[in-house]
């Protein structure tokens, strides 16, 4: 296969590169592309060198399976462009996701829309993938009514200057002028993940929101969250609260958990983000009724969002494709 | 007025301090109690030097207030030996806060559980307080019903040794083992605080849930927490969600804010820990209609968590005494 990697030099391009090694990707070539600035640097696939190109007509040509790690105006520009020339394109952008024509897609949730007819798959935003993991075993139980997360986010979320600028500020937070983020981030929670709308949320919660009822194909599912940075490096951590319809037992929840793709379950105790950066799976622990509340139940959950939250979901879709 | 505290070299304790001087609480003796370990040691109040001293029959007598800024045990012994000698007591532990007989007070809340002839109260835990001053304005709306809360507590209510852990950590996560927290606090977010109870919820999640229904007096009203220690070096943040039984407009709810003593709104961007440390307020902003759930809202919620949720309400009852 010929693969390209659209943002290959960004946090997200550089994690797929590495995994697409370590699952042993049918790759007879990788193409890295990336901005005019890095145009020409080398970098390392499977021993050997790859050079990295900027994007054009030419440089495209070819491709089996492009993987989009950028922002959604250049995904918005050259997906088209890639999708007709027969290329399937996996975008990790958010330009896509709610389009109705595009499957959004989780593995262990939808994997049934990956169809080889269909050229164009968005991975959905990486604290919505963790989230539809667990919501995906729970919603087999009886009628899953209802879910509000708040969220604890990695800076990796926001790129190598905002790890770069947590770790600096950490050392001397007073040296360090807030610009990944609009303040201080070290020793610091910022409510705010991307702009706000009329309705004051910001587009980070309404991503929860939107693309949580897209993938489960739940419409009716009423979803509320609350999206917080936290300065944690690696890894979202998220609080769920989940209604039912009806009472459930703790038995049928942790046998919905245990069969669930790709979702661990540990019954005493917790996961924290510093123990599962570097992993591919999703992490559910703290299970437990809430006692004032009719059928709901409490959860923390854990994944890396750089992994699972993205480069691990696109290469699944990937995988499927094969 | 001749005042003691007991536990002065602790943060609170320090803290407590320094309010006293700051507001300029009436202060003819200050008697600064604390272990074995720190006894004869000077402490500057208004100039002067007080000399620490150990709890003992003795050195107790003749105080007309004492704050207790200690853990439960040293409260459960001293207190009612205070309130037998006449000295009126401000409890910060959590010893008696949920005694049907002590009043457990916020002052913007209930300040009429303060009179002269109840010798006891009993401060609320600090992720508590900011939510009842929070909730008292809501609850003047038409019917409170619910409460739905996730915490991002900093590491100063875990006190001074945790918050060097903190900092230390924080220049090299790895030379520093965990000591004040289960796991390492750097870089990483606990969802632990308190021990676990059979119902799998810690303790700092019931002292919400319970002292919130106490202070509101409120028994029918859902309470659900899930606590979280973030690293952050002071000042508690929450996502709080709030259902109401009917429909409130935007317009009541921030007439309520804007109406509730001690209580910060802001209508638009937000707080964060960083700033509000220092402060003896509580800040709520991102005030919003949750879209999916009928008559739901949410807010984010930030105060100092040594300031306003332990000393200054400490202070503000001794001072409703006077």
């Amino acid at each position: 296969m010929k693969v390209g990697i659209i943002g290959s030099t960004g946090m997200v391009g550089k994690t797929l590169i590495k995994l697409l090694e370590e699952r042993d990707f049918p790759i007879e070539e990788l193409r890295p592309f990336a901005s005019k600035k890095s145009e020409g640097q080398l970098l390392k696939f499977k021993g050997k060198d790859c050079k990295i190109q900027s994007l054009s007509h030419e440089s495209i040509k070819n491709l089996n399976f492009v993987f989009v790690a950028t922002g959604e105006e250049i995904s918005r520009e050259w997906t088209p462009i890639l999708k007709n020339q027969g290329t399937y394109v996996i975008d990790n952008s958010s330009a896509f996701r709610m389009d109705p024509e595009t499957p959004l897609v989780c593995p262990e949730v939808n994997s049934h829309l990956i169809t080889k007819d269909k050229f164009v798959y968005a991975n959905p935003n990486c604290s919505t993938i963790q989230l539809v993991v667990l919501l995906n075993a729970l919603n087999k139980l009886k009628a899953l009514t209802s879910v509000t997360v708040s969220s604890y986010q990695a800076v990796s979320g926001a790129g190598k200057e905002a790890l770069k600028e947590l770790s600096e500020q950490s050392l001397d937070p007073k040296s360090v002028a807030p610009k990944s983020f609009p303040t201080q981030i070290a020793y610091n929670c910022i409510p705010q993940i991307g702009g706000f709308d009329d309705l004051n949320f910001t587009s980070e919660e309404q991503k929860i929101r939107l693309e949580t009822k897209k993938i489960l194909n739940r419409n009716d599912l009423k979803v509320s969250a609350q999206a917080v940075r936290v300065p944690v490096l690696n890894g979202h951590a998220e609080s769920v609260w989940v209604n039912f319809k009806e009472s459930v037992s703790l038995q049928d929840i942790e046998a919905s958990l245990n069969a669930q793709e790709g979702l661990h379950y540990l019954k005493e105790g917790y996961h924290t983000q510093i123990e599962i950066s570097g992993k591919d799976e999703v992490y559910v622990s703290r299970v437990r009724k809430d006692p004032d509340f009719e059928n709901r139940w409490l959860f923390w959950l854990v994944a890396d969002n750089i992994r699972k939250g993205a480069a691990t979901n696109s290469i699944q879709i990937a995988e499927k494709l094969l």
